[in-house]
């Protein structure tokens, strides 16, 4: 996954990034989906839908695309062949993203990975990787918050947070 | 306007009102729009969408219909025709209505009409039209609050509320 | 898949369903994923979010299920297990459903199965499925759009609508 | 507070409870949240909004009450006196209520109050009290979130859930 | 319609553009409804709403404008003349515009005027003209999406796509 | 506070502004709202939050903060410790902002301070101030809204509006 490249394991600040919009009043939700899906396929490092409130009484979604700005082509070529967008926009942001290292945490539930986040050297997020916490949940037949905070616990006290 | 006959001319409870409801994931937004426009000429005494998150990453609309019980085939004819909808749902409300009279407040920018709602015998609420105010806003190049803010002042005034 | 059972190829009104509603100030998107997961799973018919603002200052999410009464206990289990909710609400209500069955379209970009609906004797509705137009689309390479509006051309003209 | 009277320490369904609605177009975000402090004073069991679509254009907020119905004719005149309101809708729902008691748990940043919530006789809610949180994230210049997650882990551990 | 002018009919790149934004909080939907006809009879390119939770509890609508930056000062007289704000915000965008091109398609419904958007030469996207399909389905009395598909079909094999 | 400091009261604008944004998918409501207070009290602008739709169905939360450049450190600070973010983003913003002065309207109900905006030298905006209403509406006893009509009135004839 190259959100976890190397240079994401360091605090860091990414100049080279971009926010491409589009507003949507012609699109079904099923639509909305499938390009969400394939704009993450393409190498988009967030996607996500907002309701908005456009002309002529029409309930529409804003689609916002957070990517570098080397890929912008390739996603804008996903936007303009799946949805009906007939223009879209977009302005240069920074990204201010913390270092980050993964640790296996041993719960009562077995093993789930939580993601650590480093802010000035230091760890100060600790959070569970959702993928492991389900499978636990359904295996062991609790709820997901269970294993969810059993996991957070564990790393926790290793890193002695 | 079917909205003030006389039966609404009085505040009253009326207890054979329903509200049909239904999840739309595939309508675009001018099919929302067209869809609201039948309801309302058929009429619904409320229509509106709320944005709602259905399954499979899915933005979706749902669908809110206010309507007396004696039209809800003319409606649910309308929704299954016009939209994307294989079922809907439905359950039985009550209304409780102000009594309503409308008055004519001369302002500053010329004649605009002014719903007067009455809660127990007195006059509480004092609503300019909008198609008025917007007319008179037009007319003088004012603002649309000043139009609105001087018809609500006259019609107290006369109501000494 | 329960939701085409021999009882829903007809047209019908079935007045056995309810919707459970909860609002959840306190629980993490991921949660939110899992516990509708869950509810599915479980039965229910239809399961959905609404965006709410609550007390505090607290934006919020509202969780609504439809659902047959029989499957009540079984999903308010998984409510108060997975969610946050000290409490929940319920109100009965009726759900008009079009009659269903299933064609299929021999598209351009091969088999998609479309899903008919059936109003008052006459086919009204064809709504190609997500999943066939997905795959269809991402072997020949063209947009879902594409695969989605032939296989309702197909099926329209198959059942002269 | 009457929320946590007797009759609701122990889970029980409350059959007599109502959902009063109403539709605001033209009531200001100050109006909006005056209006929900003046209803959960007068004894309302929860307040929220819910962004709407309505015709022309009108972006809006609908305000939705649950109260007992023995509170209803007093919400209603807070509705008319202090909204932009000529009429509301309301329809009766039940409500599934979780046992209640409270455990003052001892953490490292001071006593915290945690609400249990109680499932067919067992704790499966461990609820931390905000204020409590808040007050000792304050003092101690902690992360809110590291006083939930010792509170509730302490209360976990004393009911051995 | 300034917006299909000349430049607009070959796909660019407008590097010109700016987003002017303001969070409202004491606005009614019928000031915002009027706004947005102000804004784009002045020459926005677009004009949304999106609703937001703002400080105090107050459910809030923030506007965003899309214009070409010489319009800039225009626009902004008409926000603060109609609305309550003090203040807006504002960023430059480039937007990226498929070139644009009309067809009149013929449909069993009479003459529909279709858009086509070009795409590096090649015409990707037919989106039918709302109006003209509006009033093709009230005229023949049949769906919209009816008049919809057909025009798109008959466009997209003229083009051959 | 900083809001109405010398260099706010004279109409500008201002260069040195930028939003910060960061998406949110497994924060609760409690801690939205927390970390709210603690931006405005640490010197934000503004603050609000932005209902999103998020990849794997998760319903989310935009925060969005105004602040000058010289803030910016200390509010991601507060973002990185209170908030699940790994990440946030930024970009620089120009606000315009009209001229400010206070004026003490004698209204019916006591004292209210209004806020008037000044624009191209004229006032054009007349804002009672929230706390005086309410605290005026509650001594007594009146609708919030007939305080704010009426404080609004005798400032705009002080200043001849």
């Amino acid at each position: 996954m190259n959100e976890f490249s190397a240079r994401h394991a360091q605090e860091h600040i990414d100049n080279e990034m971009v926010i491409i919009e589009v507003n949507l009043d012609d699109c079904s939700g099923e639509t909305l989906s499938y390009t969400m899906d394939r704009l993450f396929a393409a190498g988009a490092n967030d996607v996500y839908y907002t309701s908005i409130y456009m002309k002529k009484n029409r309930p529409a979604y804003k689609l916002s695309i957070l990517s570098d700005k080397a890929k912008q082509p390739l996603l804008e070529e996903i936007i303009f062949r799946e949805t009906s967008s007939f223009g879209l926009r977009y302005y240069p942001v920074s990204c201010h993203r913390l270092g980050r290292e993964f640790y296996r945490a041993e719960t009562a539930y077995g093993e789930v990975s939580v993601k650590i986040g480093i802010y000035q050297e230091a760890p100060i997020k600790f959070s569970p990787e959702y993928e492991d916490c389900k499978k636990a949940a359904e295996q062991h037949n609790v709820p997901l918050q269970n294993v969810y905070d059993d996991a957070k616990l564990v790393a926790m006290k290793h890193y002695k947070a």
